[in-house]
């Protein structure tokens, strides 16, 4: 039998040659990289044509994705597909238009906000989330019809649910945990979990230690058995990784992922003052090379072989399957 | 017998419903349409933008195109393929990791200059060719890789020779005619007509009354004469029609053509300060309902059936195969 599909739907990473040579040594068929946290249109575009020469540089490790099939090619082909997605709309700026163009350019998952009020909806660390805005209603709209996937991961509750409520096709939390485990900000509650699966819409798992019980010291045992209390609310079928793998950035990179451009003083966001930087990952999750770890976790606290083959790649696959296309 | 394929490789309209209702009046597969002549790459994303409006608005009658096959489609569909294109190289602006970006986003023919010197050669203009730049052949280059066609249609002729011979894939002048017959500086010597089709380049026949022997009077005989005279020079299967239509355009837009950005007087290109808009179309070409009369045309000065296909389109149809893909 031909070994599942093991797909990681959020990494953030330094990209290098060695980063796509432990994607291969990992056996990772697909990874939803982040291009743009804060950037403007140009300044994305700026980002993917530096994918570009990836592509050509690495050809024989990494190939651009657009669709659940090109998965399936990257795999004949020995390669990890690379899918883009935007944790911010920041590259729509404030045109619908660019919707469409940034799909024809390949994102295929856009958060309506990061951690902030944007155009389009309330961040998770605003004091009170009034939902979507008009142009977040127009714009989720717009995303459902060309195939590009709304991704709540850093949005306030309300937010999320009227997001759920307001979009045609299922939507996606890349990453996160549940609250009811570790109640960060950035973790979801029983309430959007219920109805983030009951939409079918997905859940990535995250491995970020702020998202963690017990931060950087967290086990993989307490890890997996959240995944299973999860699958209570959700359905097992909803359930994905998305590891938010941050490797080799230094920490200024984490300081413009918080602070952006949007103050001149510095927010630490899920960290402190104290504990700036990026944190050091959990022993049992360091790089691409770690997901056979997670795996067995799944199977550990009782997930089946074709539960844990789901989580592990084939629910994502799935999603991309029905997610990608346009209407 | 299916008819031949009907396709024109350079307009430049006003669109709307109406001109889009004749397209297919008048039963033509394909049309290169300009989409920057001045633009910079944001606004030339904006035009894009424009253009998906009107893919969505009227999918019953064009569609977008990106290959020949796509051709095949909006004809089975009974559609129009509408394929993009630049008149000048200012969408890539100073970044030949643009290129990838307009191809990814449509674009298919890209002219190295217009009229006036830019960044990669020299326009049919300037006092002095100095041919390809330096930026020039790395672009040339960039573009062979990823499939964008290099159009020399407003180039001067030495680097009009240097781009045939740097180009490792056949290029395309979209709109020009032959100077021995009308001898504007927009139109082709010999040596280039020659070079171009023994490099497997095409040639797209003008009807813009300033590329033609008595300009507005120009008969439907003295055109077709023109284009029988240039096969002996290049083949009858390197040609095809490149109208230049540019219907319903007030004389504003030709300014903004010939002066864009570049001057803070007025330009008045091939016309004059007595002739300085839009001429009259010849009377036997004045919109997309009027291709029957060239096929007619050509039919009467002793081209074949299968010659006059080939012109028509099939010719097009043939380049845009070999010449949109990837590398």
């Amino acid at each position: 039998m031909t070994r599942p599909y093991r797909i990681d739907c959020l990494q953030y990473a330094n990209w290098s040659h060695e980063i796509f040579r432990q994607m291969r040594a990992g056996a990772v068929d697909a990874v939803h990289v982040t291009i743009a946290y804060h950037e403007n249109f140009r300044e994305t575009v700026l980002n993917i044509e530096q994918w570009n020469r990836w592509f050509e540089t690495y050809d024989d490790l990494i190939m651009m994705a657009r669709t659940g099939d090109d998965v399936r090619r990257a795999r004949e082909t020995n390669r990890t597909a690379i899918f883009f997605g935007f944790q911010n709309p920041s590259p729509i700026e404030d045109d619908i238009g660019l919707v469409e163009i940034v799909h024809t350019l390949g994102a295929r998952f856009m958060q309506l906000t990061y951690n902030n009020q944007s155009l389009l909806a309330t961040g998770c660390y605003e004091a009170d989330d009034t939902g979507l805005t008009r142009m977040g209603r127009e714009v989720v709209t717009e995303m459902n019809r060309v195939g590009l996937v709304v991704d709540m991961s850093h949005s306030g509750e309300r937010s999320t649910l009227e997001a759920i409520e307001h979009s045609a096709r299922p939507i996606a939390i890349t990453h996160a945990n549940a609250a009811f485990w570790q109640p960060a900000l950035r973790n979801k509650s029983d309430h959007v979990l219920r109805a983030l699966g009951e939409s079918g819409g997905m859940l990535g798992f995250s491995m970020y230690p702020h998202h963690l019980k017990g931060k950087s010291d967290c086990t993989l045992e307490s890890f997996c058995g959240m995944i299973a209390k999860t699958a209570e609310l959700m359905g097992a079928e909803r359930l994905g990784i998305g590891s938010d793998l941050c490797q080799d950035q230094p920490d200024s990179v984490v300081e413009w992922m918080r602070v952006g451009r949007w103050t001149k003083r510095i927010d630490y966001g899920e960290g402190s003052a104290s504990d700036a930087g990026f944190p050091p990952m959990p022993s049992w999750f360091n790089d691409n090379r770690d997901f056979a770890n997670i795996e067995a976790g799944l199977r550990a606290v009782g997930f089946s072989d074709s539960e844990t083959a789901g989580i592990m790649g084939e629910n994502w696959l799935r999603f991309f399957d029905e997610g990608f296309g346009g209407r």
